[in-house]
């Protein structure tokens, strides 16, 4: 292997995380580093969601297992929705993925989205880019599905895993069709329990009512890295982006980033001095305040 | 009772309903409507939070029977996250609150929130704004607690409610700080369960370390109307908005609301169009496209 080779496959995690944290926090030069952005591997962005329970966070860790025996460096960005009602539940799941953090092929970063309203994917967008950037041949990103941060995930992953669990049984047919949409492949995990079979083929069946191009089904087993090949060869076969599937994830990123620029500049404190002044009018309007403010 | 009073009481549901659907679809009129709203009542807007599974809408309707006895007229606004992987749950709280579907003092309306992200709370602020314009008494907001919802609710409610149940059991402790600066009130609902004691207990105890006003805790068996008159007494009570208060509820909508102002202009299918051109060049650059853009 030529040296320049091996030099340039060895990724300085301290100026990822540097990079990451200048971005997450909007710092001097973020604006610059994200425009200065080289894509030269085009690593894909695999988005990896499902309700609380399903057993992401272990089928990430034997995905990237399987994934580091090719050499591969992989990134994870693990989003935390940090729910005042999940009772420390989710930082179980991070310390299940702890066997990785110090393998020097593999980098984790957490992403707390609390009191960054409408900010969260636009601040993913960028930071998934920054790790793409960094020469990751993989960037997963793990959230759980709660409210809209799987879609939010579909809007910026080139492929979109969706794990259940077989829990649901017959009430499958309540699923929803947002979430047809937003899978390339849905994942059956905790394969092995009684109702699988008659979990996998219910999805099957509204699978076969879909139009266009069916996402497969996958079943497996996590804990024991159960059907985790398949997952790997899933995400591993030749791109499934097309372009149209390209321009419209672009334009969504586009949107959200657009969306942050629009209003980043709205200045809370100075607002809420304004809102206090128009309070002692005693007509005031919240809508007619809203509507000379900006 | 003069008559003008009981005609000034009487509230056409349908043009409530129109209304909200003006604001909720941004129709032809809906910042004139906005603008020119009176709050002759000023009722409170109660938001009512929780994980799924508390009892919540069991709970509101055991209010809304309790409530009705003086001759209130209430609007109950239930916003729905539709998680794709919310197996039908959801649907089955609004079918439990079915019972007041036909009372002509309550006025119940549903906001699903896909596809609006960050719009929900900009939307939700309005369309309680014209019920309590509307002249009803009391405003109630239900939200399943998870991702931000809870924190959006505290952002817009004069008093939010936050509903739990035994379950979590001594893992009380992880219970996160942000909770406690969003309620006003916490309801143990579900008390006649055998651990409910040691969760009240324990939950004191951390209300206990608590700066400041510390909210009181209650405890309900909503499934059977236990302990709802303390919830009705509590929030009849002495108007618990203070000034410091209204003005950072006010700041924290006024800045919802310019946000959506903000964004609302920007059009998706132009913008698909342009990133489509723009793709045509190799050294695309989506943060460069977005920084020329706006």
């Amino acid at each position: 292997m030529h040296k320049d080779h091996i030099k340039s496959s060895v990724i300085n995690f301290k100026s990822v995380a540097r990079a990451l944290t200048i971005v997450e926090n909007e710092l001097t030069g973020a604006g610059k580093l994200l425009k200065n952005l080289h894509f030269e591997k085009n690593a894909p962005i695999i988005g990896i969601t499902g309700p609380p329970g399903a057993g992401k966070s272990t089928l990430v860790n034997s995905l990237i297992d399987l994934l580091l025996t090719d050499g591969s460096k992989i990134a994870v960005l693990a989003i935390d929705p940090t729910s005042p009602f999940n009772f420390g539940s989710l930082l179980g799941d991070r310390i299940r993925m702890a066997s990785h953090f110090n393998s020097p092929d593999v980098f984790i970063r957490s992403l707390a989205t609390r009191g960054s309203l409408g900010g969260l994917s636009a601040k993913t967008i960028e930071m998934a880019d920054v790790l793409r950037a960094a020469g990751f041949d993989y960037v997963l990103i793990e959230t759980v599905g709660v409210g809209q941060s799987e879609i939010e995930i579909a809007g910026l992953a080139d492929i979109t895993l969706v794990v259940l669990v077989p829990e649901a049984g017959d009430e499958i047919q309540h699923i929803k069709s947002g979430l047809m949409e937003i899978a390339d492949a849905f994942i059956i995990n905790k394969a092995d329990r009684a109702d699988a079979d008659v979990f996998a083929n219910n999805l099957k069946k509204i699978i076969g009512q879909k139009q266009g191009e069916q996402p497969p089904v996958f079943k497996t087993i996590a804990s024991q890295a159960g059907g985790i090949q398949e997952i790997a060869n899933f995400i591993k076969s030749p791109v499934k982006t097309q372009h149209s599937r390209r321009e419209l994830l672009l334009t969504e990123k586009a949107y959200k980033l657009i969306q942050q620029k629009l209003t980043q500049h709205i200045d809370k404190k100075k607002l809420q001095h304004d809102v206090a002044k128009a309070l002692k009018d005693e007509k005031f309007n919240l809508y007619s305040f809203v509507d000379t403010y900006v």
